[in-house]
C-alpha cells in the first residue's frame, strides 16, 4: 500500500473506490458483516488483472454458512485490501462488467461481462480486481443481439453458478441417462429443483419431482409440469409403499429406468427418494433442509446395489474448472435459445448508503426467496 | 423319469440313493423343511456331470431367510429330483467329495475335493450330480500332502464360500488400500470380522474393529488383536464423537489412511464408522444386524464425499464366476501357509435318521455359533 499512498500524494489523481461486504470473525450476518471501503488504482493494474464492476451479487446459503463458520470452503483471511486485521470479502455468485484490463489481458475488454471462475472470490463489493484465469466471459446484451441471440437478463447471468452448475452436474456426471431414463428429486419446488426439471427435459429425460404438501399444490404442480416434470408427487406419497406400485407403472410404461435420485431434504424423504431407484441406482445428496441424516434401509443396498453418495459443486470445479467453463457455455445457450427459464430472484438495488445494510436485509429476506443485491 | 425306472425294472441293479433337504412352500425351518430319497444312476452320468458326496454342508444366515422367503436370491423350484411338487434343495456352501465322472469330464476325479462354484445348487444333500462347470476343485489333504503342504480341514474347506469370501471382495475389489492403510468395521468379533481382520493384516493393511461392549472385553480385544487387528474399540467408544480424536491420531502416527468401512450392523453404529473415514471414503453395508437402517449425516456425504453402498457377494460372483475362482485359489494358499485361521464352527456328523432334522436342529444351535452338517 506505501507505493499507492505515495503515488497518490505526489499525483492527487482519483483512485476507484470499491465498497466491500467482510467479516473479520465469524458469527450472525447481522452481528459481523461491516463495509470496508477501498481503492483500486485503476492505472496501474497488474498486467494480468481485470478491473471489474459487479451488476449483480446474490445471497446463497453457503455465502451465509460461510460467514457463519460452518461451511467447509472458506477464503483465506488478509489484510490486502487495507484493513488492519485479517479478513475477507463475502459472496461466491455474481456478475460483473469490466471496467479496464491489464496490460496482458487480451480476451477481456470494457463493457465484457464475466462471472467468477472460482469459488472464495468475495462478490459482495462494487468494484474488484481479479485475475483474467479467474474470470469466465458471457456475453453481454449487446453481444448477443451481434449473435442475433436474445440477450440474458441480469438475473440469470448472475445466478449461473450455484443453482443450475449444480443441477447439470448432478444429472450428466455421475450416471448415464439415456432418452426415456427418469431421475426422482424431493426439494422439487426448489431452485436446483427447477434446473434439474428443465434440464431433464431439454436433455429428454423424464423426472418425479417430490414436493410438499400445501394448500396451492395443484397450482404447485402445474406451474412444475409446465418447466417440464413428468410426475409431481407430495412426501406423502414418497413415504407411502403402496404408491410406488404406481411410480413403477409410470417407469415400465415409458421403457426407461429410474437410476437418480437427488436428495436435498434428508430422513424418510431420502429414503423414500432411494427405495424408488431401480437396481444400481444412485442417490446425490446435495442438501439436508429437513436437517435430518440420510437414512437408508439395508436391503436396498445389498439387494438392490443402491449407492448413496454425496454432491458439493465446490470439490467437482475447484478440482478442474474446465468443467465449469463447459457448463456455464451451456447453460448461456440454452438461456439464449430460451429452453431454460430462471428460478425467480428478487433484486434489490444498491443506490446509496452502508453496502452492508443491504446484505443484511437481504440475508432476513432469503427466507422468502433468493435476493440479489444489484448496482447501476 | 419314466426311462429310469423302466432301467431300474429291467436291470435291478442298485443306484445310488441321495438324501435331500427341500421346502415345498416358504416358511419357518421347522415346518417347511423335509427329506426327500431320490436316486442317482452313477452308470448313466451325462457327459459332463460329475457325482459327488457331501462331506459338510454349512447352515447359513442367508439358507435361512432363503427358507422363509425373505432373501431376493431363490433357487428355481423344479420336479427335476422326482417330487410331485416344484421344489428346491436347500443350502448353498459345502465341500463335496468327487465319486465318479461322466465321460466328457477330465479335470475332476474321484476322491478329489470340490465346492460350489455358483449359488442355489443345493448343499443340504447326501449325493449330487452337478454339472463340472459348476464345481471347483480344492486340494483334497492327499493333494495337500503331496504338494508338501498341510491339507484344509473340513471346516476351512467346507466354509470358503460365504464369509472368508465376502471379507476378501470387500477389501479388495471397491477400494485401492494401500500398505499402512486402514479399514474400520463393526461387528468385529463376527465371522466375517474376524476374516477381514485376519486378511487386512495379510495385506498389511491396518484395522479398527468395532465390538460390543461384555463381561470378558479384555479377553475377546486380545484374542482379535491375536488374529491382527490394529486397534479393537467398543460401540460406547465408535459413537462417542470425542473419541475420534484418538482414531486420528492412530491413523496419523501410522501415515496411512482410513478409506474404507464395513458395516453389518446398521443404525448409530454405522454412522460411526462412517464419520471416521477420511475423504473421499466408502462404507461397504453388507448386513444389519441390529434391524436399523444405515445412517449417514448429510455433512458427511456433502463435505466430505464420504460414499455408501451395499456389498452382497452373490451379485458379485454370478456376474463373473472367474473372481470366485481366484479368490477360492488365494483363501486355499493361506489356509495352507497357516496365514489364515478359520473361524469356530461346530461340526454335527448325520448318521442315521431323518437329514432335515439335522438341519432343523442345527438352525435351533445357530444362535451360539456357525453350524456344520457333515457326512461321514
Amino acid at each position: 500500500m506505501l507505493r499507492r499512498q505515495l503515488f497518490n500524494k505526489v499525483s492527487a489523481r482519483t483512485m476507484i473506490t470499491s465498497h466491500c461486504v467482510m467479516i473479520k470473525e465469524h458469527g450472525q450476518p447481522k452481528d459481523v458483516l461491516f463495509t470496508h471501503e477501498y481503492e483500486i488504482d485503476d492505472d496501474n493494474l497488474k498486467e494480468d488483472s481485470v478491473l471489474v464492476k459487479t451488476l449483480s451479487s446474490p445471497i446463497n446459503p453457503s455465502d451465509i454458512n460461510q460467514i457463519e463458520g460452518v461451511y467447509p470452503s472458506q477464503p483465506p483471511k488478509t489484510q490486502d485490501l487495507g484493513t488492519s486485521f485479517p479478513t475477507f470479502v463475502c459472496g461466491n455468485e455474481g456478475l460483473f462488467e469490466v471496467v479496464k484490463v491489464g496490460s496482458g489481458v487480451k480476451d477481456f475488454q470494457a463493457g465484457d461481462w464475466a462471472v467468477p471462475l472460482r469459488v472464495n472470490m468475495g462478490t459482495w463489493r462494487t468494484y474488484g480486481e481479479f485475475s483474467k484465469e479467474k474470470l469466465f466471459k458471457i456475453p453481454n446484451p449487446q453481444q448477443s443481439k451481434d449473435q442475433g441471440k436474445p440477450p440474458l437478463n441480469v438475473v440469470q447471468a448472475s445466478t449461473l453458478l450455484v443453482n443450475p452448475l449444480s443441477a447439470y452436474l448432478m444429472l450428466n456426471n455421475f450416471m448415464k441417462l439415456e432418452k426415456n431414463d427418469w431421475f426422482i428429486q424431493n426439494g422439487g419446488n426448489s431452485a436446483v429443483g427447477k434446473y434439474a426439471t428443465q434440464i431433464g427435459k431439454i436433455m429428454g429425460v423424464n423426472s418425479i419431482s417430490v414436493i410438499r404438501d400445501r394448500p396451492n399444490i395443484d397450482e404447485v404442480k402445474q406451474d412444475l409440469k409446465g418447466l417440464g416434470a413428468t410426475q409431481v408427487i407430495t412426501e406423502e406419497e414418497n413415504n407411502d409403499r403402496e404408491y410406488s406400485k404406481q411410480v413403477k407403472n409410470w417407469i415400465k410404461e415409458s421403457g426407461g429406468n429410474l437410476k437418480l435420485g437427488l436428495n436435498c431434504v434428508g430422513g424418510k424423504s431420502s429414503t423414500g427418494v432411494a427405495r424408488k431407484l431401480q437396481n444400481d441406482g444412485l442417490m446425490l445428496t446435495y442438501g439436508g433442509m429437513s436437517f435430518q441424516p440420510v437414512i437408508l434401509p439395508t436391503s436396498i443396498h445389498l439387494f438392490k446395489n443402491i449407492t448413496s453418495a454425496g454432491f458439493w459443486s465446490t470439490t467437482i470445479v475447484e478440482k478442474d474448472p474446465s468443467i465449469k467453463k463447459k457448463v456455464l457455455d451451456q447453460l448461456v445457450n440454452w438461456y439464449q435459445s430460451g429452453e431454460l427459464k430462471e428460478a425467480p430472484a428478487k433484486e434489490n438495488l444498491f443506490e446509496a448508503g452502508d453496502l452492508c445494510d443491504m446484505y443484511k436485509q437481504g440475508i432476513i429476506d432469503a427466507k422468502s426467496g433468493k435476493q440479489l443485491v444489484t448496482f447501476k
